[in-house]
């Protein structure tokens, strides 16, 4: 299958519905985004998920890779308090994949893109000895008012969205629920916007890397230190190793007053 | 060195100049980018370099590497005509790299941004295998005047900006200003304004793949044919065989009335 071929079919599944502010799409040297008002804040995240660094082929579908490389990005725009606009996929594909694996990759994240109505708007295609897919995802936030790492205060209360590592357990036992946590995490977008809208938060990031590392990333984007002395939220099974370095959890750490 | 203190580095090599529009850049989730005028469209590309696809470490140093990683989004932001804003890059570093290298990396494409004035405004950071460069740039023009591809009529004449061929000639013969065409690809932003602004091209696109293909997706956007009945501007040395099919010349490819 030629890389036209490709980009034909895929053109007609991406096509931005009417009145998008995705004016171009798939097809062109750019994708061409008309903002329709003025008093947004536009977000920018890009985010690269590698085979065996990040998952392994023969573990992760072609849909769950797929669907994996737009949840990373959609919950850095999350983490903002944001709502996803558009997004862009560079794909390095493995030689030997075929059709029918590039299909059900485009599924996964256009599954998900759907959910969150995200256009796909353009991207890359290249062939390499691994599979690579980097996504970019734009977002759209009222001026002024993005959540920030740099937010936080002292005195501030430090949460975070659900239960910790699960991801890690998932990937550990390659069964259940921690599973599904590892393949298809689920994107805080609402709660993102919510904290925003409804909670006045002052700090916000998404938990990738681990609390661990995560909350030291916040404290030192606040100029703050921090301590835990209530029991986290530890995910049913997982160690509290897993909770706290796990990552992958694409959770929301955030603060309140 | 951590992924920490290379993005400190960073972040200090590639702050947004006061005033800019980019209002946050590396070291939050997002970028955030906010738009002065209300009467321009925003136009994005998303490129991948890959090692040993389009690039060999032991021919390619780093400073060139990352000169050509935004080279070629900066070319496709040229064949719409439009002005570099901001980019983001993904960079997957192989793991026997340090901290030199990454240096010379950032030092090549900073070198580029500024000579176009694009602010490095945030990207991705992994260990891989092999090295990979996803660059995102976006580019700013004022509303509906972008060179789409699709805008070439019957009766318009067919351009192309320089001479064909250079590239794939130094990558044969690795010496010379063909090899410097190579490697240092220096990609025609202020001709593609010229284009718009000056010129009222009807298309435009950027000839990465080769004349051969890279007219034909034109012909085929724009729903029309085309003839070449005038000898093809060569690179003093290329053969034909370069000019019409060697690629990475990044000259653009357009059409006048």
């Amino acid at each position: 299958m030629s890389e036209n071929s490709i980009l034909a079919r895929l053109r007609r599944r991406a096509a931005p519905p009417r009145g998008s502010e995705v004016v171009l799409g798939i097809g062109d040297d750019c994708a061409l985004f008309r903002p329709r008002r003025r008093d947004l804040d536009l977000v920018f995240t890009t985010d690269m998920l590698i085979e065996d660094v990040h998952f392994l082929r023969e573990t992760h579908s072609a849909a769950d890779i797929g669907w994996k490389t737009l949840a990373r990005g959609l919950s850095d725009i999350a983490a903002m308090g944001a709502q996803p606009q558009f997004c862009l996929v560079s794909l390095a594909l493995a030689r030997d994949l075929d059709e029918r694996w590039i299909d059900r990759f485009f599924g996964g994240l256009l599954r998900l893109a759907r959910r969150y109505q995200t256009v796909l708007a353009g991207g890359d295609l290249a062939r390499a000895a691994k599979v690579s897919c980097d996504i970019v995802v734009c977002g759209a936030v009222p001026k002024g008012t993005a959540l920030l790492r740099s937010g936080a205060r002292p005195g501030d209360h430090i949460y975070v969205s659900g239960v910790l590592g699960g991801s890690a357990l998932g990937l550990e036992t390659r069964s259940g629920r921690a599973l599904k946590r590892h393949l298809r995490p689920e994107p805080r977008v609402r709660l993102g916007r919510f904290l925003r809208e409804e909670l006045g938060a002052t700090a916000a990031m998404d938990l990738s890397d681990g609390l661990s590392i995560d909350l030291q990333r916040l404290c030192a984007a606040s100029g703050a230190s921090a301590e835990i002395n209530a029991p986290l939220p530890v995910f049913p099974g997982a160690t509290l190793d897993q909770a706290l370095h796990g990552g992958e959890d694409y959770e929301l750490l955030f603060t309140l007053p």
